[in-house]
């Protein structure tokens, strides 16, 4: 069962505010829900249509109806399961290694599928711009398909932050140095723009190393990859030959 | 003014069913209708706020308000035109350079992104298995972001096709050799699987050559990346030398 005042709190959750007011933010799904629970993240609350998690003590799972479900979910299909869990503190960012920066993204789906990557790719950091979507709207969550779990996000003043590193800082611009012909660093901010913007014009200033990535169709119109995966392409790029 | 029977036959196009019968689809936004109109596209009508394409005569373009416009609209968030487009007949696919092939992709935006891929990196031929979700379907036409206009995408039964082929088949599987450290040649067919089962078994034994990606995070819990994001570093990867 689901009390009229849960409903309330679980979907307010949904919006960054409320996630803000009350340190919590919503998971579903049974791959995603595993991952957080495997990891370290608090739990709140359990809701579920039958007694899916072996390791969760039966009592701590609120049994519900699909119907009761489909009031709390964010999604427009309601999976088998939604918990609520706590926002952990923002950890300490590292300063070395190999680190994703990202310049205001605003697709839930692309930040998700950027965090998957990371993952993916051994990246221990990524770095947000404050413009950039919450790593716990729902979207994003689902996105990144767990992965969220064990990359470790910090937003910050993206600016200041760029000039305060030591590290190499690299961008891909169109009239950049083909990725493919660059001997690239072990360590190093990689820079990604905004899906309709690219990078703005002061964190453009910061990168010294200017990238890009070859476009191969024979027609002038293609202008851009999505920023997902331009990402892809960049990571694997920097990661190939180590 | 758009009339109730206009209403009803571009509602119907969200359908696959429908577009099949009238040999129409939608597009929406400025950009995606743009490139239809400069490509082979026939458009059948036009609808927008104001006349914003200064290459249409005025008199085709029928005015609607907002209101109108999100009556017709198959978007969440209506853009400020949509247009009805003719579906083109299946052009020849050839059987040379690179291609991509889809074993039953499900997900619009995942096939989208990919005909965007296929677009930046040159490839003109993309073959979907007949269970891939529909090219002119309108969240597949957006994600385009209007590279639907210059790839030539060919439904067929797989199975067949690739039994009959005579170029070399690729596919990405777990214990497959390392993309970074494998030669790959300029032709060849890249098989893509599906996004929850990956290859089908069936054409598994007719790929010829088992490739993977490496992956670089220390944890065992990484399991997959997303189709769209695989595809974009395995064209990369073919591209890369060349």
């Amino acid at each position: 069962m689901v009390s009229k005042n849960q409903i309330k709190l679980i979907t307010s959750l949904q919006q960054k505010k409320y996630r803000k007011e009350h340190k919590m933010f919503l998971a579903e799904g049974r791959k995603v829900i595993q991952e957080l629970l495997q990891s370290n993240f608090e739990l709140e609350s359990l809701f579920a249509t039958s007694a899916i998690f072996p390791e969760i003590n039966p009592n701590k799972i609120n049994l519900v109806t699909d119907a009761e479900l489909k009031k709390i979910s964010a999604l427009a299909t309601a999976n088998d399961c939604l918990a609520v869990f706590k926002i952990p503190n923002q950890k300490e960012k590292s300063d070395s290694g190999l680190i994703v920066a990202l310049d205001d993204i605003r697709d839930p789906g692309n930040l998700g599928t950027i965090i998957r990557l990371c993952d993916w790719f051994g990246i221990k950091d990524l770095i947000c711009s404050e413009e950039t979507v919450d790593i716990y709207n729902p979207k994003v969550v689902q996105a990144t398909m767990g992965s969220i779990a064990r990359v470790n996000v910090s937003y910050l003043n993206l600016e200041n932050y760029i000039k305060e590193t030591k590290l190499p800082v690299f961008g891909t611009f169109m009239d950049g140095k083909n990725i493919y012909k660059t001997e690239l660093p072990k360590e190093g901010i990689i820079v990604m723009g905004n899906e309709a913007n690219g990078i703005s014009a002061t964190i453009e200033k910061l990168a010294q190393n200017r990238l890009s990535i070859p476009r191969f169709g024979d027609l002038q119109q293609t202008e851009s990859l999505n920023v997902a995966t331009a990402t892809s392409i960049i990571l694997s790029e920097f990661k190939r030959n180590f």
